[in-house]
């Protein structure tokens, strides 16, 4: 029943996540109470960055897709492990700055990067540009020359593979909002377009062609259409492309039952492809650079809270309605997205009973999963959300004037608070 | 095409709302900017308080449902026009007593209400508690005698009824995580447990069967169905009802094509019903509160963005994507809930140009519209989704750690900030 690793069941009969008492945790600081194991996330680090070193001899940089959660702590552990971070906005420039990260390894990205967010990243010499339409490299050579700054840029390519996984998660094919299209020939036309403008390197090929993927086969088929992209800009603009970035979408279990990408078989099978067509094509091998966000930290996270009532409607369903709810995990009412429930401090009782498991928000949809089986909860009971790493706290809102709630990080079986609580002054601040 | 008779055309063909031209606005204040009517706003209040008044010579109340939009100025608004307030969580509570509410004038509902919240409320005195489930009512008595207080309760019934909306925003029958069903006997139980508690007094019953309903049929059906039970607790308990609760859920325009309920109509026609069922059941005439949220301030409002590039993808879509999105709107996302999307500096130009709206957040699922037919603009002009005001400001994010907009009230042809734009030091302000 549990996701990770990280998790566990003490002897008391209660979750614990690296190796803490979960109970402790709700009781200490109380709930809804997002948790985070710094060992898991630094295991995982460490794993993408072996990898990296193994199959392309260390010329290359695990990313993190710091969108999947972005703040001071994560982003000082990430740096810690030699990540670099990819920023989609520039407050999440503005939060690896502020938590210490050398510009130079930030990489932003975007459909629709403000004029003022490209100034912003360029001033602080963030290490690329992720461009990905025509007004961004118009204008990130005109904010370049403006500057007197030559900046490197990536061209995000959509390499038409259509990945099958959720409609709202899906991007890579040509009907997309991010990046240039191959088919048409928009890819093309922007490396000529980057390759004539003076205050521009073009120093990169992009792509990303979905998420929660767990089949190597795809991003194989993808790096050998970015090498086919990567020698026609040699053929025809002399340019070799240095750095070659193949995206992330690494899959993670939210269920015990979902399927496991092993990372390494994905880095050997792209790796393999990457030297054979290199040396058919006869290219040097780029720099490769990956972008793991969801496979590094979700499955590191889960989110306790506190039963208020269970409501039994017989003949017809049972609520479970807890402390938190779609304001803190907005994707079960997004994407119906599955998770695993468990009551923490039951965990060898058996989960026998049927229950959808509500919010407390003042919404039919607030719904964190449907139909699940579970131990029958009182009120007062701390039900866990497992695999609530990534895409929780960052989609995280204020709807209804619920507060958002604290993150603690657990290290070596000591805990620590990493996001304090909102407090109800928070709700106002900018209220006039 | 406009949604709200406070939008007009001014002699340059720009969008105004409440006579304010929306370039001058977004010049001043920056995009993405929520803008509201006040004056708008106070006239539909006037409305409601109006239709009481003629229908119940005035033994009634319209309750304006703050999780539509809850900030300090718009609960001064309709505090000033003598509404009352739903409140959904302490925070509610907490924004509108700093506005300076009398708290007797909110009514505090929810789902999963905590036992902090439940004595924060009563602490604070406000006017009753809509019980939701029996953990509720045993709660509110408790602090009830720890506090040496009787605290008004309502009962939140579901009537039974089915109105067809949308799923995820349609409530009022029995599968429904809100409320006491009466089919099975439980409405009854609680009526029962409240009638015989000290420190509660049962005052009055509450339903709420949907949500964007244009047709006044349901709205009748329920107000039968409630006094149905009202008859029924007076003939069992001894007890007479004294508040009748009928809820919200009144339509508004999101598109020119929508339907319109005239609320006049709606209260006509339950008022009749509500009058022919007293004399019937031998009852008195209840006090009868409705809770009106997005119809009172969702048509008020609207989003003005810079359009920040047009992707053009030959034989599949166009994308037009502004500097917002799902942070400050994620209601396409969450319901594919549909708008009326303008280019406000161009509005008699022809808006024959299909193209999706999208916004600037990193997930292909952040659309504000699919498949609209627009003004084709270019980098720079502003586009403007109208009917914005109910749901938009309330439910935003941080997600990409995108700062959320302000908001700018007008009040004849005058404008003022009334919530000032997030920096990025709100956005680390929690971290550690």
């Amino acid at each position: 029943m549990l996701t990770s690793d990280c998790l566990g069941i003490n002897e008391e009969g209660h979750l614990t996540i690296g190796g803490v008492d979960t109970l402790y945790l709700a009781e200490k600081y109380g709930t809804p109470l997002y948790v985070m194991s710094e060992d898991k996330i630094r295991e995982i680090a460490k794993s993408y960055l072996g990898s990296i070193k193994k199959n392309y001899n260390g010329n290359g940089v695990p990313i993190y897709a710091s969108k999947a959660f972005c703040c001071k702590e994560i982003c000082r552990i990430i740096d810690s492990e030699g990540l670099d971070m990819d920023s989609v906005s520039a407050g999440e420039i503005y939060t690896a700055i502020k938590a210490g990260v050398d510009p130079k390894k930030l990489h932003f990205h975007g459909n629709n990067k403000t004029y003022g967010e490209l100034e912003y990243a360029i001033e602080n010499g963030v290490g690329d540009i992720i461009a990905d339409n025509f007004e961004d490299i118009i204008r990130v050579n005109e904010i370049g020359e403006k500057l007197s700054k030559v900046v490197d840029i990536t061209l995000r390519i959509k390499p038409g593979i259509d990945v099958h996984t959720h409609e709202f998660i899906r991007t890579g094919q040509i009907d997309s909002k991010f990046g240039f299209a191959l088919e048409n020939g928009e890819a093309e036309k922007a490396a000529q377009m980057a390759s004539q403008l003076k205050n521009i390197n073009l120093n990169g090929v992009h792509c990303h062609i979905g998420s929660q993927i767990f089949d190597a086969e795809p991003f194989v088929f993808a790096s050998e259409v970015m090498l086919g992209f990567i020698k026609l800009i040699k053929d025809k603009f002399g340019i070799e492309i240095k750095n070659l970035n193949l995206g992330g979408g690494f899959g993670i279990k939210y269920l015990e039952s979902d399927p496991f990408l092993k990372y390494e078989v994905y880095m050997e099978s792209v790796s393999k492809a990457i030297h054979n067509k290199c040396a058919e094509y006869g290219l040097n091998i780029p720099k490769i650079f990956i972008e793991p966000g969801r496979s590094v930290i979700g499955e590191a996270g889960i989110t306790l809270y506190t039963v208020g009532n269970v409501k039994e409607i017989e003949n017809v369903r049972n609520y479970i309605s807890v402390d938190g709810g779609m304001g803190d995990n907005p994707r079960y009412a997004l994407y119906q997205a599955e998770y695993t429930c468990v009551i923490a401090n039951r965990m060898n009782d058996k989960a026998d009973y049927k229950a959808t498991i509500a919010g407390k928000y003042c919404e039919s949809g607030d719904l964190i999963q449907e139909n699940v089986s579970i131990v029958k909860p009182e009120a007062g009971e701390i039900l866990a959300v497992l695999s609530t790493g990534a895409y929780n706290y960052s989609m995280a809102s204020n709807y209804n004037r619920n507060v958002r709630p604290a993150c603690v990080m657990i290290k070596e079986g000591q805990d620590r608070l990493i996001i304090r609580r909102e407090t109800f002054e928070d709700l106002i601040k900018n209220d006039i």
